[in-house]
């Protein structure tokens, strides 16, 4: 199988490093072998169509900031869509940061894909956020998959677990921490009674929030989740516009104080009901959602098999890795194999 | 698709409830219309290639305790292996009782149905006990689908979930309360201090525990999970007697006591990791598998992608039907939808 890769950052690094460590375990096991045909990253781009070597690949990244300084494969400047176009892979990995005040990019790559019968898995949540049901339709029309499991949960199977249950049941309803940053920063008001501001700067200073917070604090990162979840595992052909969305931006003390007074504590909790919407809403913490900052938790509201909840890491580069492994390993089954 | 059943019990009636009531969803969502050629219960069976009526069919069953009583159809004695191999039928839905006294009725009807090149859905957990790894050998050599994902964790898939974990992912290790019964003896010790015998009556009187709770309260019921969990997740070819197993029976209160002091509970945990085995164990109350009774939770242990837990009802009959049809489904779209 043919790949070609939009994005070298974090998350496309730790792919490229999966894909080199786990080499002979996706052979025995999968019969996967694939080539990176192409890496393009935002200065330029590396091209060799035996296969790129990844490790020197990686080597040049990290000496010279960029993919274009691979000797003898790379170069600068770099046309992003001619390179996707003229790869002729097989798959799209488009693991490009998300960027809401710029979907054009993002969309652009995903459209030149699809008209090429190409078949995609993005990380990218921008798209998704502004165009799910067209970027589906499109992908349908052109017979190709589009596949992206790490943008719910990173790592944590929250898309294909919630399939799953709709497939043998009536999925009813859909509640969940999906943000790491903001319950990161709730926990700390909530058990140290640190102000909000206070506990943001913490989680910038540890690196879970951007410098940039706004997507976290202000809920839209929870609710392109449950635009995602509501197109694919509810058929709602829905987008970031139909959601509600109230965020936790200088949520007071006493909100928090209030909360505790009845034994609970305030979570950033993104539902999909008659509604979908996100707030700050009371939880019970010894309940299914009342987990620990950094873990994300989803519940699932079935007709017949009732509540089911998954629990786990909802962020990270290596972690949302191992999503685009495997849905790259799900086309590479789903086409048969043979590419 | 046809589809023929062994066994008509709680499981077996609920799956067909599902059919009727999910028939117009299943059509429009999966172009799945379903044909029940033939259904065998303990005192005989009924068929008709046609596809039998199945409110007719419910209906014979409840007024008569067999489908031998439905009008045209139905006969008595019936053996059971000749309706399946003359059914001609496209999978086999085998919702039998798990005797572990008598494990060669459900092989047998597993055996001919692979052979005549037959799929199969079981949620009978004893051909899968003693004989997983050679049953699955069968099927791939006769290119028949096998899927039991009812046997762990009746309607949560937690099956699939492990198996979704492990493509991109390595799987290293799984910890979990696999057994309800158990969990809510555990809970009434824990909470009301009440004897373990008083507790093991009350779970009988509600019909959570069989009237022989051996194979709950011995351990057998969650080291048959984890064998078939270390089978298909872990690629470990084991059976029954591949598992140390120490169960609850006449566990006494000075042990939930010592645990209480430490602020824990005792929880019966199924664990594969270096060893596979099943014993009475202390664990946090607050952490991920201190479910409360009658739930199930398992975690799963990702070498780059961290703790992954999945929390549900682990059994219930329309629960682990949910999961027969999850199966069906699965193998409908894995043959192509065509059959």
């Amino acid at each position: 199988m043919r790949i070609v890769m939009a994005g070298c950052g974090v998350v496309a690094r730790a792919f490229l490093g999966l894909l080199a460590e786990h080499r002979e375990r996706l052979y025995a096991q999968h019969g996967f072998s694939p080539r990176v045909v192409g890496v393009i990253d935002s200065r330029g781009a590396a091209v060799d169509e035996r296969g790129l070597d990844i490790a020197a690949l990686l080597q040049a990244k990290e000496n010279e900031g960029t993919v274009a300084a691979l000797a003898e494969f790379g170069f600068s400047p770099a046309d992003g869509e001619q390179v996707i176009r003229e790869s002729r892979a097989d798959v799209l990995v488009q693991a490009t940061p998300s960027s809401l005040a710029e979907p054009d990019v993002a969309i652009g790559q995903l459209k030149i894909a699809f008209s090429h019968a190409m078949h995609v898995v993005t990380v990218n949540k921008v798209p998704l956020a502004v165009a799910l049901p067209a970027l589906r339709e499109l992908a349908e029309y052109n017979r190709a998959l589009f596949r992206f499991s790490g943008t719910v949960g990173a790592g944590t199977p929250v898309l294909a677990l919630a399939q799953q249950c709709a497939l043998g049941d009536e999925l009813l309803g859909i509640r969940g921490i999906l943000n790491g940053t903001t319950n990161f920063i709730l926990s700390r008001m909530h058990i140290e009674g640190e102000p909000f501001d206070d506990a943001l700067a913490e989680a910038v200073r540890r690196g879970y929030a951007e410098a940039d917070p706004s997507a976290d604090i202000d809920g839209i990162d929870t609710a392109i989740k449950l635009v995602i979840l509501a197109n694919v595992v509810m058929g709602r052909e829905v987008t970031l516009n139909d959601v509600a969305i109230e965020g936790i931006r200088g949520l007071p003390q006493s909100r928090i104080d209030a909360a505790a007074k009845k034994g609970q504590r305030v979570a950033l909790v993104g539902e999909i009901g008659e509604q979908i919407r996100v707030s700050p809403t009371d939880i019970d913490a010894s309940g299914p959602l009342g987990v620990p900052a950094n873990l994300s938790a989803v519940s699932l509201t079935l007709q017949h098999a009732g509540d089911v909840t998954l629990i786990g890491r909802g962020a990270g580069g290596v972690e949302t890795a191992t999503a685009v492994l495997r849905d790259v390993l799900d086309i590479w089954h789903t086409i048969g194999s043979h590419a």
